[in-house]
């Protein structure tokens, strides 16, 4: 082991022999060596596996793994890294799409650690042994150590893997996704139908069938006459057309992306030097080798077609990557299906032909049965197995950023690795249509902002299965909370769409979404400083409040630095309880965005009603929220007019900011601050406004409507122009 | 459709010509014909199907339907009765192994009906049209409609399906089981260590691999030398033994009871009046026809043996029936495969391989292809599915009352239809060591309790996955303060007995048990009279309170009259919300039975904390339990002693019930009850007691020691013999 001085709470500590993941941005890769055991961890090598062993107390919470089941607090689980397609999330599953090997320790010690290894890490969070975190892994990693105040450790951990991105404006408003809308006909239909029932949106996505037989940056073009019209035509509308992207590349003579990867040697080799073969959607295909620069240069480049057109926006999918079965595995089943045919004396062995379908997709011995070419070194898939979404979504982003360098891009990805935030977002997967699924919503988008993804969301209303209306609505309006508000529902599911249920329905989820972009200024700004200041966006209570109890409360958060949400998340219920910390806090029981009957509450615990329209949001005591009309999409008109919301007992700061939420212009000082400052003075308010603007970008707000309220709720309105 | 009058609130409308299921006792059979439209139902005909559409007002609450997921409001979900073998239970499904099709629907109308018809029922409750009610099934059957109160509509219901069955006493005690304990050794071994660490244990289970391979009513006895000396042995020890009993009769010449079925023809046929075969874990085997009277006689006495040892006490499992796979099936399959083997442009139809072995199990293919033979008539099975289960406990039930006609038998069944409560308990099946599964557990024991089914409970820890130290701890909680306390799980998963933790969870898990048997007396005393009075013996909160939010509570109930239990049902929390409606409640933290330090809580809602080692129990103002020393096994000492805490603010009345606890002697009024009446009195209690007892049953308590709670927590003793 070596040990490194990093800052005065980072120390680093390596392993045998790392692999550089390029999850540690570049800043960080000369360090000195100093002298120090590892703190915290018990060490032991058994066999060239490391044993990390933490006894922890009755109190500890341990807070982090980003992507995964279980709870906020992670103990009593078991977990482990190594993307994993999974399409039934079930509480016992030990590994999803991601791997964000970031802990926080937080107890009678507080210490942060991140394991920087690109391989399978296996985390025992008190499962065999209640008091016992035990972690192994190969003898093979670097693992740095934060010891400081949580959220100086969540900042250490961001200032080492790298500052969240950017995201172009509109990805704070409503998308709609289903599985799929296959052709031009029924997007504009989509389209349509939210213009109509002015629902506003930003974006439709395209799931696979928008392809030529699943032949990756195809457009099928019977569905699709005249693609690069329909794309203006939707862009003149407000939509962003999001197409998915996955690896796989179709094995098809005179397929042009085929034959260059083959010519190249692109693809991912076998052990005899083969390109390695698997079938997903298209049939068989090559994985493109993304950990190799030059797979990874093609690959970006080959957006070319999509961004000229305008596209900006997409979703790499099946990035684990995953494997529907590869004709090893398949041959072997048949081999099985022929003993039990062959077997007179049959019992249970059937389930034996059962099981080697069954666990045909993603299996291990495929993972470890192809190889990287990195730097010229051949590196067996198995060990760098959660890198491979991070360097297609790596791939996608500097190209993207090749094809045009100043203006931003969206894009998701479901597969991913720490230190991926910098260049791509995540969404949580195939989630399921079930009551469960929106506290883990909840539960996961609070560890992802922990490890850094601050903008990321589940399919809201449910990937798989039937949705029902009261299930689609809760989670619509616990959605307009979270950073990523997408609808997305699979194929062969009940449809989802606002308008799929009753006339109320309908009306109720118009309301939400208004509310929703009611909240842009709010949440954008919100997004953007909590970048800069590399603060999650979403945050767990606790980060706020130090009370004991706070550190249980899983189901409610702050979006943003002024505003609890404490959705319903319960079939049935028409209220729930909520925790309120220390200080007074102004409830607002929202359904339309401009309907406002708001009252104080002191720090407590109560029961709050919330009828089926209702969602419960609460404003921090001296905290202020900004708020402007909703348009049908964002960017529809120049937002020039606030709704500033403040709650004020005695006095309250605020500091919104804008850009031109399309560029990285920002990053040269191109935007504007606004601080609002609000006193209490007597039976007055004091506002005192303060503009910090750039020579070329102008603060775009021109009036700010106050609605101040007092500790027992009374309103105060002035109108000002600025 | 004809109409029939049954009492002031309760009709009978028959639809087609209904099969006869036994759910409803004989004394209903006769009735007089009236001229009566049936209320609240839309009734429409298409094509002999019929649909029943019920309008539902916002506000309404749709309780019942047994042994199903969702919440213990069915409302936004499907459902149908269908008897389903299903290993994981994810919150989608719509069926499991209970059958009970009678609801309560509460609000603007309140009513209730049971629609008694053996096959498939449709329940849509508000999914596909949130307003609408709708059920569908073949125009074949009864339906009663109850009008009146909550608790009218359910005692209505169980005079008409019956009173649920009296238990040996022992069953109150805890109940150990896994599969497997597979041979004499290893019962010993579990026996032997709940003696040396004095955890209390009545029962352990024998499940499938005692039997010689699988092979019905047989004992392995290389596994189990000298049987019947090793049940004595155990019997003295204070432990039953539970062997399981499964359909599936063997194939295999020269076993006797094979070879008793197919001479008499009491096996289920096919098409072709063969012997019906599938495949279960003796391998093929073939169904004994328990609709037929002779096969379920036959059944019955099959029991001799068992029973010539001491056994009465059994769990009827695999009875829906669960089917493997047919030989029909598995040649499907393999034809199948040989399509995808033969496929040269194979894509994704390597997943109709895998989709061809997964629907394998439990087909519904299978079920239409065989038949019963009822009175001399050919029934197709799929017609009277859920009667299968019903007619094997049935038979099982009858068996052991010839072979012991006063002494109560144990016996809990999987699968189960309307009225089984008369002679089986149920346990509900295979859940996970899922948190959430608690939640399932709790909400699926209080409508079980609402459709008679009083004794009832789900496998302490979970039956599938691997448990953790914190999961079985507090589902044993849960589980001391619910009828059926059984901890069980699956082969290859963690092991979950007391002792397989850390020593401080045994020590915890033993004061669960100890306080599971110190209750054993109010327990046991509560179920007897809630059998008497028809009211469930596991209440939702809102067949007591009014009050409109208790009505969606569903973590909270009452366990007899006197006591609210609220468990911890979060993984990492160390404490919950509780609501306590009307009264005052006395909250008892409970964790060592012996050890009391109780608060007075006004009503309201209250976050309370609890321990791992504590669960919040709440005793109601002015009632009474009575608690008692924990002993190895009940009935090791005769119980002499009781401890009656009493929460007294004005006057409570208690009464305790006692009788032998193991012959049907009670009916003929062979028990003792004391009428405890304490009476606040100024400073003082005023305590008045009454005997009630036969001249053949005598009170075996003798003394009596008061603990007496005032509206302020103080509290009064006295010691008084009686």
């Amino acid at each position: 082991m070596t040990s490194y001085k990093i800052t005065k709470i980072t120390n680093k500590f390596s392993f045998g022999n790392p692999f550089n993941t390029n999850a540690v941005i570049n800043n960080y890769l000369n360090l000195k060596k100093i002298k120090k055991n590892m703190p915290f961890f018990e060490v032991k090598n058994e066999n060239d596996t490391i044993k990390l062993t933490y006894k922890m107390n009755n109190k500890d919470k341990i807070y982090g793994l980003g992507e995964m089941m279980g709870g906020l607090n992670k103990r009593g689980k078991k977990y482990k890294t190594y993307s994993n397609d999974v399409p039934i999330h079930t509480p016992d599953l030990e590994n999803l799409y991601g791997n964000h090997p970031f802990l926080i320790v937080d107890g009678v010690e507080t210490f942060g650690f991140f394991i920087d290894f690109p391989g399978k890490i296996e985390f025992d969070i008190g499962f065999e042994k209640y008091d016992t975190l035990e972690i192994k892994l190969k003898n093979n990693f670097d693992i740095y150590i934060f010891e400081g105040k949580k959220d100086e450790i969540i900042k250490e951990y961001l200032k080492l893997t790298g500052s969240p991105m950017s995201l172009p404006k509109w990805a704070f408003g409503y998308q709609q996704s289903r599985w799929s809308y296959p052709d031009k006909k029924s997007i504009k239909e989509i389209a349509k139908k939210f213009r109509e029932y002015k629902i506003p949106c930003d974006a439709i996505y395209m799931d696979i069938d928008y392809m030529k037989d699943y032949k990756i940056f195809t457009i099928d073009k019977e569905k699709f006459t005249n693609f690069e019209k329909f794309v203006n035509e939707m862009k003149n509308e407000g939509f962003k057309l999001v197409p998915i992207i996955d690896p796989g590349v179709k094995i098809e003579k005179n397929y042009e992306v085929y034959e260059e990867g083959i010519k190249n040697n692109y693809f991912c080799k076998d052990e005899k030097g083969n390109d390695f073969t698997a079938a997903v959607w298209p049939g068989l295909t090559h994985f493109p080798d993304f950990l190799n620069e030059k797979v990874r240069k093609w690959w970006g480049d080959l957006y070319k077609n999509f961004n000229d057109m305008g596209i900006r926006a997409y979703w790499n999918d099946m990035n684990e990557p995953a494997i529907f079965y590869t004709p090893e595995r398949l041959k072997e089943a048949f081999e099985v299906v022929k003993n039990v045919k062959n077997n007179d004396n049959l019992g249970i062995d059937v389930f034996k032909a059962k099981d080697s379908f069954v666990n045909m997709p993603n299996n291990i011995k495929d993972y470890k049965s192809f190889y990287h070419n990195v730097d010229g070194e051949n590196i067996l898939h198995d060990e760098v197995h959660n890198l491979y979404g991070f360097n297609m979504a790596r791939a996608t982003a500097e190209g993207l950023k090749r094809l045009d360098n100043n203006k931003r891009y969206f894009l998701l990805s479901r597969s991913s690795y720490s230190g991926q935030q910098r260049f791509s977002a995540i969404w949580m997967g195939d989630n399921m249509s079930w009551w469960e699924h929106m506290l883990y919503h909840i539960r996961m988008m609070l560890n992802l902002n922990i490890t850094g993804f601050f903008y990321t969301g589940a399919d809201i209303g449910g990937f798989g299965g039937n949705t029902s209306e009261d299930l689609v609505i809760r989670w619509m309006q616990l959605g307009a909370f979270t950073p990523l508000f997408r609808n997305h529902s699979a194929f062969g599911t009940r449809h989802q769409e606002p308008w799929e249920f009753s006339e109320k329905a309908r009306n109720i989820m118009k309301d939400i979404i208004e509310l929703r972009y009611a909240f842009i200024p709010y949440s954008y700004s919100e997004y953007m400083m909590s970048i800069e200041k590399l603060k999650p966006f979403i945050s767990p209570m606790f980060l706020k409040y130090e009370e004991e109890r706070i550190k249980e409360i899983e189901d409610q958060y702050m979006y943003g630095e002024s505003l609890m949400i404490a959705p319903i998340i319960t079939q049935n219920a028409t209220g729930r309880y909520v925790h309120l910390p220390e200080n007074k806090w102004l409830f607002w029981n929202a359904s339309k965005y401009n309907e406002r009957k708001l009252k104080v509450y002191n720090p407590g615990d109560y029961y709050v009603k919330a009828d089926l329209f209702e969602i419960p949001l609460f404003i921090k005591e001296n905290s202020i929220i900004v708020l402007t009309k909703p348009q049908n999409y964002i960017g529809e008109k120049e937002i020039e007019k606030l709704n500033v919301i403040a709650f004020v007992t005695e006095k309250s700061e605020y500091t919104y900011y804008e850009d031109d939420g399309e560029t990285y212009n920002y990053k040269d000082g191109d935007y504007a601050k606004l601080k609002i400052e609000i006193a209490k003075d007597n039976t007055e308010y004091k506002i005192v406004i303060e503009k910090d603007e750039s020579e070329d970008y102008k603060l775009k707000i021109k009036e700010l409507n106050f609605e101040i309220y007092d500790k027992i709720g009374n309103v105060f309105t002035k109108k000002m122009e600025i």
